[in-house]
């Protein structure tokens, strides 16, 4: 490699987590239920509403720090849904709450800066976190405790170098969505260290029961929280590429300037796309979440009908995590015989942290027909 | 600042090359000869097919590296184009080709590495290299050698910690397209030094005469070059951001993890609306790109016609880069005298790097009506 033009870090193989396209065309009948991504196109009103903005000229970078409009409609439906005030300073427009935490990661670290991941976890965490010079620092969650936070295996993760804790909620792989106790750990954790709290919230509209509550509405925590929301997921707007971050002003116009310097903005037809959304969200939201939810429902129902798996009911988004240690396999060759013998594609746990062995994860992002299909293969795979 | 939480290095003030919104709102009769942007708005059809495709389904992730069919037809057009052939290995599609860049200047730094920039140059390019951790080399080119590459100059810049070149052509700001002359001495200092050209080529339909030449065209130049490709000049479609790179294999596997890892995806629509674009360009540039060149034309021709202004006639965008010695004041001075009196915003050459200085910058994105207002107003000035 003496004569390549990489920087070292990057002169070794490198795997994202991404689509498995190869896996799929192996067989003509795979079952994907590996993605992330709701099989269903965004609404005509949210298309319509963007492809009207755009004939009448927002063609044009706009702000670099978002569309005006969009971000006063944060501000607005924040209160609305939240009952806290927020200013358009504390908002700013990413492409994706995935670049928004890149963002703040950049932000806030130091080089070898600790940044506390709760597994299992959404693996692109780790890439985030050591792009930006910082250090992955894992601590488990177990299926046998409910995937709850404990505050014990918390502390004892911080050290002197500890930054920020990633508080992902509802969680992606597992579809818990957190207790107040779970909450209550980690704004004790945040200000007894002086910690930020990096709170991804993008499934906040899929929840089986109750509204969902942002971290950072938690008494002190708005000025220690970057709170990330998308409309990837809770409007079927993946393809888009639109967030939103709400932070302090202070970390905001840092994030600003980085964003800047990477993409400069955001696209403006996508984040007239959002504002639709935004606007019409009390109509939107149920709609778009509720064949999801009721999917969740259906395939939980199944995973605890087959002898082999076990599942901590899911309490939100639309994954489901479910145990497989009476296999005796790892979670990597149950997932191989998934896909040989029952043509099904999911996720290993592995590839969530070192919690997440024993455990595969489904994203139901197929119909119900075909989720159907799938457990009847799957039932009768041992 | 103790209790800041950002990192050290962004706990000082930071101001990146963006619109002066402040200034603008200073007087009714403003007029904004400032921003890159292109006032038009993209083409009907381009905005047409894009929303077709979304609600025929594209409104989903896609491919990180993506869209196949674009992807495919980049390479199609360059062999159309050029005469060189390229493979899908060598593509990769970006949310912007700023992000290419910085995703570029990532992938092949290692902390402390340096980078050839020629000023008056792009200014993003300095941040864009100090964020992955390199050093940013300045090598000036002057009014008084028509803004022409100097040999000498180059080879007295290059040290062990030269990495790579970046060669923007056409180039903001100074309009000049760059000879054979200048591509040669570039091309022999890669070839001797082992160093990578990032090739910044958005302008390439915005030229006065003759056809553009992409550097890796050059014999031997394909192996170290990453070409930057973009939409949003040669299609008016800036607020969409969508750009190619063009790279040697290994190159375009590291920045396509990086960018897995920073946002994801880009933009499915507007992947949709660059094919469409691709498609359509032998009709389309010439459209998207007339009225800019007679624009520049026209500039250019009441520039000589103010005595207290100099030029180097414009080869190529729709830049005029001025220069104002023999006002006797600094470029940042002449710009607010410019603005107080003429109310007219254009950019200061020293936001362009050292040898920017004694310029300013005109961004012709403004119709004839309103540029002729401007130099009316200019003319009197002094």
């Amino acid at each position: 490699m003496g004569n390549s033009f990489l920087a070292e870090r990057f002169q070794k193989p490198m795997t994202g987590f991404a689509l498995d396209t190869e896996a799929l065309a192996r067989y003509s009948d795979v079952i994907d239920l590996s993605i992330g991504d709701p099989d269903l196109i965004t609404d005509e009103r949210i298309i319509n509403a963007a492809f009207a903005d755009a004939k009448a000229g927002y063609t044009h970078y706009g702000e670099p720090k978002g569309d005006p409009e969009l971000i006063a409609q944060v501000c607005k439906a924040w209160c609305e849904d939240y009952g806290q005030i927020i200013t358009p300073k504390e908002v700013l427009v990413t492409a994706s709450s995935c670049l928004g935490m890149s963002l703040a990661l950049m932000a806030v670290l130091n080089p070898g800066d600790e940044v506390i991941v709760f597994t299992p976890y959404f693996p692109i965490y780790r890439q985030q976190i050591e792009l930006a010079g910082g250090k992955c620092v894992e601590v488990p969650t177990y299926a046998a405790e409910n995937f709850a936070i404990d505050g014990g295996r918390l502390r004892g993760a911080i050290t002197e170098r500890t930054r920020a804790i990633i508080f992902n909620n509802p969680c992606n792989p597992t579809g818990v969505a957190y207790s107040m106790a779970d909450y209550e750990i980690i704004a004790d954790a945040a200000r007894t260290h002086h910690l930020l709290v990096l709170a991804d919230e993008i499934y906040t509209a899929y929840l089986f029961e109750g509204r969902f509550v942002p971290f950072r509405t938690l008494p002190d925590m708005a000025a220690c929280t970057v709170t990330l929301n998308s409309f990837s997921k809770n409007y079927l707007m993946t393809g888009w590429r639109v967030g939103t971050v709400i932070a302090p002003p202070e970390i905001v116009d840092a994030m600003d300037f980085i964003n800047g310097t990477l993409v400069y903005s955001t696209p403006s037809i996508s984040q007239r796309a959002a504002l639709a959304a935004l606007r019409q969200r009390k109509e939107l939201l149920h709609e778009c979440t509720a064949a999801f939810l009721e999917r969740s429902a259906y395939a939980a129902e199944r995973i605890r009908r087959i002898p082999y798996l076990d599942l901590v009911a899911p309490k939100g988004t639309f994954y489901l995590f479910p145990g497989i240690q009476k296999t005796g396999l790892t979670s990597q060759a149950f997932c191989d015989v998934l896909l040989e013998r029952a043509h099904i594609l999911v996720s290993p746990g592995q590839a969530f942290g070192q919690a997440g062995e024993g455990h595969f994860r489904i994203s139901c992002t197929v119909g119900m027909e075909t989720l159907k299909e799938a457990f009847d293969r799957m039932e009768k795979l041992f």
